[in-house]
């Protein structure tokens, strides 16, 4: 299958985008496609990389906002999430897959239980992700050892699906809630998988001192003395990271997940220390976290959000200009997740999208790129392609009323549940 | 001229809002009406009142970001806004009321310079407005006269405009560039009219610091001690005022707009201290700031901002939620401005929005508040009515394609304008 989107405009010129199988194969030469899309007076732009979310948690959005970390956690979300069943799991991942494609985002990096279900979901949906059983063994040997099998079954499951746009990982929860057996487990399966590793680190303060009293070391140093860290780990938050920790996620190659808006809403008192970490040259990207704690999956919104987080907390209105927040958002989180996208061009997947100017919130043009940034929404995006497939059209998607209507049901459900 | 706007949600049920000339004279009867809107599955808010915007800015949107404030101000925005015509501020205050039609604000308290074409192009457009020419006098005298005269012929055009709708006000730029002599007059000045005066305070700590310098006190402090402050002030910004100030706030009845998006674009250093503002009973609004350092004029996207921003900046993500931020939006601003709107109800101005919540990203709906503040942006907004005239139905305008157009050609022009 092929598509040519014609009359684009990509980087300032207009040309032709060919797309052959899911890899962009030309761009300048008009030629004949299957599938021809008009893009005239619209810009191609890659995909955004979601770097950290909990995609099914969409059915917990609005329903606990506004409280602390651990009265949320504790009250809330655990509690419910406890009666949670596989289907909830489907439909929350196809809701948020929707959100996804209508915001423009084509990769995304997950965090959840019952992944198997995510992984049906994103395969109808069309979204390239990177699913990971979340497991929380509160040092309980028995309930690791249970989590770990259950990981396991999820991934295997996962990969009889054999699409190439998901791929299994491991989601160790946070070293709070993950014992060390268990994290030098995942440490050896990851290595014989070759699978990426996805956690939360250093996102409160607390997790820095608890850490600090049990074993003498900040979270990171933590994590690099029992030989965890490597190029495979993406780890989400980092607000509490200090210099030391900073120069052993360059050194050891992990990457992080900047989530501003729920470390805003959820205050979890710091923000990730971005200036130091890009001069250490920590691999970066932008996570929205879940629809529980942010409530919107919107990348447009998270490059804003990142761009004035860090002014903010830095005291430096230079902080992370748009170009840097633009390029954390689609290259940052491709490079972190070792996949050829984020950028277009040739033998690049195909995964971008097609955004109207033709607004007033990006009038005047004086700078795309700042408009994307600091003006626009997800509904700027008109057209989404994700492995060379067409997921959106014009906005439209196939099937948009029914999952919202039974995501809507299964949401009702799951928070009124005995 | 009357509406009928039939089975619309209004907080939670279904009823019927009958509006007749521009007030809503009932709700929950079916009446005969010249025009019919069918309501069915929206749900009627009312429309965002923002308290603080320099609306023709839209014109620099995306042209000087990532900057400090005072390269920003002094090597970008005043040599520019130096070559600035009349019929710039004509077309980039229309670019401004449609993108606050596109997002369901109402009603906006701006300051800027040509008001009388802004007066224009509001009354074009169908919004409610208050506008304030920009007085700057840098204590030069002279310059203070000719300003006060422009100011004041300003206000006389735009009454001559006789629109209810349209608020002509004094607009002291702020302490440190307008004299005391000025600030003087223009209380005279609005006093004998009845005027509102819209200034910008405590926005910056050098302006804290200099003001110290200056006069021995902090800048609310001064301004009372000149006999300035009073409950026709609205004062922009509000990021470094401390317990006394505050105190003289709730004292004098001076009303506050908090901009947390400008606020976090400048790095103005310090988040507004709304728990202690809310506290003393401070009179506040929201406001989007202009569109240079925003860059959006999207109310929903300053109640989560300003969301966001509160919690983070006092450590406790049960600061400023969701309920607050959204009667800051919309009665908050209404209040201090002292119009009958921001709410929905009988004899209430017939300022009000339609949002049609079948969404991916309004999806589950446990809350429809949290939505709003959390998860929507301005384009959830399908109809917005102001002062009794429908303004957009199903998101069209009337004329957007040329105003688009021309402000864009505006705006290339007067950056690069000789």
């Amino acid at each position: 299958m092929s598509i040519l989107i014609k009359d684009v405009q990509v980087e300032g010129d207009v040309t032709h985008i060919y797309i052959e199988g899911n890899r962009i194969t030309e761009i300048g030469k008009k030629r004949e496609a299957d599938t021809v899309i008009d893009g005239r007076g619209k810009l191609a732009l890659p995909g955004f990389v979601n770097l950290h979310t909990h995609a099914a948690m969409t059915l917990f959005r609005g329903w606990a906002d506004d409280l602390d970390l651990s009265t949320w956690l504790e009250t809330k979300i655990w509690p419910a999430e406890a009666k949670l069943r596989p289907e909830d799991v489907l439909w929350g991942t196809k809701l948020a897959c929707l959100e996804m494609i209508k915001t423009g985002t084509t990769t995304f990096n997950d965090m959840y239980f019952h992944m198997d279900q995510a992984a049906k979901a994103v395969k109808e949906m069309g979204l390239r992700a990177f699913l990971s059983e979340g497991i929380v063994d509160l040092n309980d040997p028995e309930r690791a050892a249970k989590q770990l099998r259950a990981a396991e079954d999820a991934n295997r499951r996962i990969e009889a699906l054999k699409t190439e746009r998901i791929t299994p990982g491991f989601g160790p929860h946070a070293i709070y809630t993950v014992s060390k057996d268990s994290l030098l487990r995942i440490r050896e399966l990851a290595d014989k998988k070759g699978s990426l590793i996805h956690l939360h680190l250093s996102e409160t303060k607390r997790e820095v001192d608890d850490c600090v009293v049990e074993t003498g070391l900040r979270p990171a140093k933590y994590l690099d003395s029992i030989g965890f860290l490597g190029k495979d780990v993406i780890a989400a938050h980092g607000c509490w990271l200090d210099p030391a920790e900073i120069e052993v996620l360059a050194h050891t190659g992990a990457k992080v997940a900047h989530c501003p808006i729920s470390n805003m809403k959820l205050a979890t008192g710091a923000a990730m220390p971005y200036p130091a970490m890009k001069e250490a040259a920590v691999s970066m990207g932008l996570g929205t976290d879940g629809a529980a704690s942010n409530n919107s999956l919107d990348m447009f919104e998270t490059m804003k959000a990142a761009a004035l987080l860090q002014k903010f907390a830095s005291g430096d209105p230079k902080a992370l200009p748009a170009i840097e927040a633009f390029e954390l958002a689609n290259l940052g989180g491709a490079r972190a997740l070792g996949i050829d996208a984020g950028i277009i061009g040739v033998d690049r997947l195909a995964d971008l999208i097609l955004v109207d100017p033709r607004r007033p919130e990006l009038t005047p043009r004086h700078s795309d790129l700042s408009n994307w940034v600091y003006a626009a929404h997800g509904n700027v995006v008109d057209t989404t392609i994700c492995d060379g497939v067409v997921l959106m059209r014009g906005r439209r998607i196939k099937g948009e009323a029914e999952i919202i209507e039974q995501a809507g049901a299964v949401a009702r459900d799951l928070v009124t549940r005995e």
